[in-house]
């Protein structure tokens, strides 16, 4: 209890070590979060994607300085890639954001990615509910990587910035139509390279496909230059900052945050519901040899996978089939 | 019963609607898979990866030809990246490999990655099992996309090919390390483009930093031309595919590819697992209304979704808590 209340006061020690478990699954983290779930719910969570090289960091970096200047306190998560075998980050270069290191305002961490992909989700959900219960008012969560990982944020962000940068090439761009969908704000970094009128265009296009319902909200595209241009590289942030602060105004005006809530809380249900029905049997079938049986059927080809789990969901289920 | 001799045979229009249903989820799939299943086991599943744009169609392409020339025949599945929201294929251009239309030794077939990751990883598994059961040789499954999802085809495949091409900076070969690791056999692309021999020295430095063990696999590197230099790109492809054979020869010699096949095998019998014990429950959750009662509950933040899931597990697991 006394580790909860001192999360909740903004205990930067506690609630790093609270993250660091929640990265590695000890089971003390989940009393942890049952602890703080009462909490949470306060902050606006933005979700920042886009390629690798995009420049994610260094705006992420500009973003904190932009909402401390309006007096919110900033936590960022970074999402990082890990090898599915080795286990360790590869891109823990945050030095930039390290100048923030003195600021009490501002909390950064960063997650690696280990294990099944629901695990890391799950990981997301409740390091966002850490830096919620400090009293973070804004949380950044730069998920570094691709594909589904990218998408997922929609499921933990309620604002999600997709950020691209010019002249990737028309199939890069491509490969990313997933995540072209769940961009709340477009933002278009480097906008300083050739090619930046072309993308523009491109994004305009795209969204121009897919009609906006009457009072519905149409993704802004921001440019935002070089930030070894510091005049230019921060007007491209203030506007994205009232872009992010429109669309929060926008859902709150809708009725439409409730919405994004919601699926949040489904999500995260999901998540765990996942892990507490699912891991028991598969712990029985590892711990009791009996996998190892069902494998060496599979083997012969007596049986098949399907039918195979057919038998063990009617043995461990009760009530629901 | 019928189908499944129809499939045996090589039906083509059989097999490539029961892999529809199996992209489409449908139950009847299901109970297609586990009648073919006692005929799978035979063919060899290569694993082609890489970046968007490094040209693996292509690759997959002068492949085709190379197994065809020494009598193998070819199933081909390449895994398409789809929007989670609209659920169409959006690189549905296939049209190099049209020209194998014509020959009943080739069934190129893609898949489409609707909804969840687990659920793509199953439907790959299960349209591998058709292709195997209609005697293909050799089966090469293409991922476009990237992250998680390419790193999960060495749940399938026997030989997993990395395809990289030059130039293409050193950050996105970066967040290619998890990949890195799953590389049977790595693939330069292009290797007439500036920067190939950087990458080749990239990559070789790269596996000097992981010991091989005496006896092991040291990944080879083929560097593949352009495929507008004919002459050049047929001899990388011959290369590529005796280093593919070496790989089937080391693995069978080392009693190796038992070990891959059981992989497969647990990460099959894990999805299947998935399905039967999670679905269930969720679905009785949505079809009662117990999901809403427990969103309202979490909303109110009497509870948290860790309590809850444990709740759920307690009323309907038996025998395992």
């Amino acid at each position: 209890m006394e580790k909860t209340d001192k999360i909740r006061a903004g205990d930067v020690r506690e609630a790093s070590r609270l993250i660091r478990s929640i990265e590695d699954s000890v089971p003390e983290a989940k009393s942890a979060i049952k602890h703080i779930y009462p909490f949470t719910g306060k902050a606006q969570v933005i979700g920042i994607t886009g390629s690798p090289g995009a420049g994610k960091s260094t705006l992420v970096d500009g973003l904190i300085e932009c909402f401390r200047k309006t007096g919110k306190t900033v936590g960022v998560l970074a999402v990082d890639p890990t090898s599915p075998f080795t286990g360790g980050a590869i891109l823990g270069d945050r030095i930039r954001m390290q100048r923030h290191a003195e600021d009490a305002g501002v909390f950064v961490r960063s997650l690696a990615t280990r294990g099944a992909l629901g695990g890391l989700s799950k990981a997301v959900g409740d390091a966002i509910h850490v830096m919620d219960a400090m009293g973070k008012d804004v949380i950044l969560v730069e998920t570094v990587g691709s594909g589904q990982q990218e998408v997922e944020i929609i499921n933990h962000a309620h604002t999600v910035l997709v950020v691209l940068i010019p002249g990737m090439g028309d199939e890069i761009q491509a490969i990313k139509a997933g995540i072209m969908e769940i961009a709340d704000v477009f933002v278009i970094n480097k906008a300083d390279r050739e090619g930046s009128g072309k993308l523009q265009r491109e994004i305009m296009a795209m969204l121009d496909m897919s009609p906006i319902p009457a009072g519905g909200w149409r993704p802004p595209i921001v440019k935002i230059g070089n930030a070894f241009d510091p005049a230019e590289f921060e007007k491209g942030l203030e506007e994205l900052t009232t872009k992010i602060l429109d669309h929060r105004e926008y859902l709150i005006n809708h009725n439409l945050l409730g919405d994004r809530i919601r699926r949040k809380r489904t999500h995260e249900l999901n998540e765990a519901l996942r892990e507490a029905i699912l891991e028991p049997v598969l712990n029985l079938l590892v711990s009791s040899g009996e996998l190892d049986r069902m494998l060496d059927r599979l083997q012969k080809k007596e049986v098949d996978p399907y039918t195979l789990a057919e038998e063990v969901a009617k043995k461990h289920l009760t009530g629901c089939v």
